[in-house]
């Protein structure tokens, strides 16, 4: 979900203030004691699914509070190339100072929420949900993570502290998944869940001995994710079975058959990239 | 270049501190009371130019000044799959909590230079200089403007305030193109460099009258860029030229032979995708 | 558990430099140009549990780094009044300008820490554990949750964010039960659990139906109590129990022997007062 | 006095932060495209002060600056338990994300108020003043004062830069209180007011042939305190006499009868409990 | 040319924090629970350039918004000594805390633009233009550049970042002009300028054939400055020359004349004394 | 006297910061891939009082900590012009990234401490002490006010919360001396002075009857000054008089005869320069 502005705007003043630095110079400089409003929108170039309209009007709102900034699409449509996506008016120095900034992040979001679609329309008549990693951009997890959450999936966790991870590093740390949610047991707030990554049947059967809350089945052919779940649901109702690792568009639906919940995968934020957008006055 | 650590250390601190949040729940229940050390190193699964190792050393620097980062492969060299790329050492908590925040930058970056590195390749016999634009991801400009020069282009501005370009926006508001010009240069800082974007020779010709010191031939056709820079050179041997708007690899080589002396493009960052990279302990 | 420096860091300076100011005028004038060292040792005056040492060896550290805080008891040690519990050498001015934030932070979480171990002594032998809330004093929610660890506790969410909480105004404001947790499941990242705070078992048997992770009976009498942790454990047994409301250590054995696995309370956090520490030169 | 919001809007902003993390994710899923109003009232359980309304006010409005805050009694009032303390309307969402920090604050501050009231009274008829101390909640000071200042004492310093205070440790690092005070007049700013601890009256003699401008009578006798103070008027009328150490609600009275100008004691903030509140929807 | 609000603020807010400290506690006693509103005005008290009113008007407006600061004089007006330079109306208070900081940035902006003013008019006839330095007082620079515009100059390079300055000492680490022109085209951006400082004819010979965009003739003679200035003419029209060193009032119109573009100056930011304003309630 | 590294490394940090930008394009692109040592000295060039050499060092410690900045003249010695006062061996690049920050510190307190000392050799023989002002450069008051005090002045308040000083503006808002300070009385921390600014004799006796602990003369004349001393002196000996308005090098001294403990004047920080200091490589 969108994140409240009490969130978003220390991301968005530190974004401004990265590209302005001291001064946009070729504004400040035309527009000097000329106080002067002004026109502008948004069309998006090519085809795809918008994201980050609300973003992009509080970059403005902080340049000037009196920008109207008024999509004409819905966030997350599905539009054609050429599309107009949003109606903007105001000061004309906040139009051209906050240009960039504002549209950089639409690009982004868009491209990602674009190929997040992608991938949960090869999945979307089934009951299994689309995840995403923590393979994000750095300081843009909370919008990257809004953005695979407009093209239709379901965020994971937001960091190493609201759910429990236990990977295969971790393991080999503690010695055995056993030692390790002994460990972390001891330490952990009671609410957080713990999921473990298993790579075979027989850490499988451990996780599930020690009564996780949440299996992923890492990098195992369709038929060993069949096995594992079958396995896991004789075992017990209620461990969610998430699958993992080298999720393609090809891949995703033979994946999603084998029973599993959800499937995760980085792809929409690593392997997309940026949905053109223009802004003309 | 790499930024210095008195630029890069709030940048790292903030993104750790992202991935964080009140604590890694997963590392420091493991490892609570168990002080331990512990190696590991990181391949690149995919063939490509790698970047961000000093970033990564400085990641786990910040968590625990004893790590030893030691990258195996030089900043910018191209490495095939599977490629050991570093080797670590140091406390087993600060190698598993840095993982992901160190991983992502990497990642990012090396994707970036690989793409930079396949567009520098097509006109790597001429003159002319790849140069990046300010369609850079929020937050990260000063590194991914530092993987484009990993990967072998040149930057333009980093900012509002370090260059001044002149856009069609800019000229709307202005009136015109000598209207612009003309109240910039009543403000900005006199080393400045004013670069013009126009879109046919006429405009060429209003820019050459005011004296800018780049100008920049936007979304033109091979031909009308000929036919630009003959008007430029003839007028002046001192104004650069910048070709810039759709840049792909299949065209860039054309666009070099008409003489331009650089060639702008965001598509090394808007268009590239992350190289993987994983650690292994 | 201790958060890291990392996280542990910003807060210690802020509160370094609330009582600072503009310079610990006494000290700087009694030492300014006289560079001398010194030792002194922390007696607790009041029988009770010690926690926060190495949050006041940190307090130390950030003034100067070459000081050495030893304590002579455990963390989480229960002594006797007038029990030395560290010894500290090094520059005096650190020593003088740190001791009173270092100690203002001990006495408050050592008193939460023995307020703790009251309660958590009532139900050792039994397998509920005593939880926390979010009654914590502004700022310091992450050290005053290490203190009820400390005194043995299991710490319960951390923020708003790492774990869904539905209490009676979020019911309210969504209609019912039911309606607050599929909206909340739409959105929500999915390793997080739910928890309805319920006060009948009809109320009980709507959260049951949802299928949420946590259940808190909340302010119920011990006869209520005990017939909803019958309907739930006969419903799933994976349904964690939680008891809440006027928790006191006169009653807190009887709630306990209702059966559910945790009892939370704010009171060691809220009504607990400072266990006296004081620093001798 | 309650800090202006210049001071106290960075404190709550960072305390909210602290509660909110990346997101309230039971609030914002609920309510997510579903603005909504409502009303609330807080209610105060247990009879005594109320203290830090303006700031919950505060709390509220900086998550939404249109929530109206009403209290329905004063501040300072002091009200039977079950009284309502203040109605509350505005967005439902503000209302349920601002709810814990605004009661914790205002339960925190009522807890102060309430035992600073209770020492007060004790002494209500005589000229003495009751004052704090620094003894407070790291990053809560300016509040915490506050309270004690609700609750009818007079705030003693700050911090350690607006006035200078000699305790046995100071005197020990510069070997007599002579020195100390004699080194700290060369550098201190002039209208500082220098306040020397003593326990005997050898010490308050020294202390008065220096000139201070306050005397702290540590830890003495009854009739060791009346001793000094009728010492130290005789010598001189300008003096100001503060008695400090081990205060309680049944030698209050005593020690305010020795005739000194000022008790100080931290109960109020180290051995106060929260006063319990809670909203209603 | 002044600064944004978004630039602004953030510099304000620090300044205020630092006057204004744990609260002001002179206003605050006098006006607590008096709101009141006031009028006032500026005077000048001795004759010079007014710089700063629309600095000093945010500075009032971040206490309290509604205050109306009103200039009743241009800014960059020469003003006579007691003239009414502008009206202030609103909350007491607000005026009372902010009136040291407005006026203590207006008087030292004021007096960088009379200083400015100065030299300007000694050489507003040529074409030469005055320049400020990077000598300016740490963390004033973007107001202490926008006072040297408001009295006639123009601005230098603003940092390290927006423009190459090679200065003796960058000469003597890289060996010569040309290694070390050579290496920074390297990484440089490349719309950036590179200016060289020289002090004599060879070394503007060898900036000359390196093709640099900028040449500072520093500590020359005024005979030197004529040769330097009759060589780089001839060799190309595109050269801009700046003079500098020592630069005083008597000095000035001779270097003028030997045909520069620019004459820098620290003087007016280091050799100016701040202008008296004062404030009548 | 110098503020503690925990004080000062903040405020040296935003100020490199603000000359560095986005990197020190000059320095870093010679350095780069060259890591190489350097010797320079820095240069007084113009006779005067050194202040700031402990500050400077610190810059250089912040960008490299192997830099060895070695003072060769003690911190406020009076040295003549060409003295060579510092000897500094280190990276090269952080010793010429760090030169213009430092220098421009050293050269503003030395301008400063320079003044101040002039101003109190005047009155050296007498007891009065000249004392500074809160005109100082926003941002610097810490460090100007280090300065004064290292050319031989006493510090005055540091900001509007450390001392009461009660002004024309804020009796005016008050009504008259008496209500301001029983106003003030009832809501200051009770160490804090109260002074007040008298213009006749009329207002200080009201200041005497209200046992103000400082008295501010402000701009009387000699004769009238003389008339107040007499006057305050013969109603207590308590009382510290002040000295204010319009104080020259003329007429300093006759002020101090008038028999005043303090004389406080802006002059050393408004009416000075900066010292000329200069860095060779």
């Amino acid at each position: 979900m969108l994140p409240s502005y009490f969130i978003l705007d220390p991301l968005l003043k530190n974004w401004l203030q990265e590209d302005i630095g001291r001064g946009d110079r070729s504004t400040s400089g035309i527009l000097w004691n000329h106080a002067k409003g002004g026109q502008a929108h948004w069309v998006v170039k090519e085809t795809g699914v918008i994201a980050g309209l609300p973003v992009a009007n509080r970059v403005f709102q902080l340049l000037n509070s009196t920008v109207r900034f008024i999509p004409t699409v819905a966030e997350g449509e599905y539009c054609e190339a050429q599309t107009i996506i949003a109606e903007i008016e105001g000061p004309l120095d906040a139009l051209l100072t906050g240009e960039r900034v504002s549209l950089n992040l639409a690009m982004r979001l868009s491209g990602i929420a674009t190929a997040t679609r992608a991938y949960v329309e090869e999945i979307a008549d089934l009951q299994v949900r689309l995840v995403d990693t923590r393979k994000t951009t750095p300081g843009l997890r909370v919008l990257e993570k809004y953005a695979t959450f407009i093209g239709g999936a379901i965020n994971h966790r937001f960091g190493l502290d609201d759910a429990i991870m236990i990977k295969d590093n971790h393991i080999q740390a503690a010695g055995s998944i056993e030692e390790a949610i002994t460990r972390i047991r001891k330490t952990m707030p009671y609410p957080l869940s713990i999921e473990v990554e298993t790579s075979n049947l027989e850490e499988v059967k451990q996780a599930l001995n020690m009564g996780v809350e949440i299996i992923m089945l890492d990098n195992m052919t369709v038929s060993e994710m069949k096995d594992a779940v079958q396995l896991i649901r004789h075992h017990s109702g209620g461990v969610k079975i998430e699958a993992s690792g080298n999720i393609t568009l090809e891949n995703i639906r033979s994946v999603a058959l084998t029973g599993v919940d959800y499937i995760s995968t980085s792809a929409p934020i690593t392997r997309s990239t940026w949905l053109d957008l223009s802004m003309r006055i």
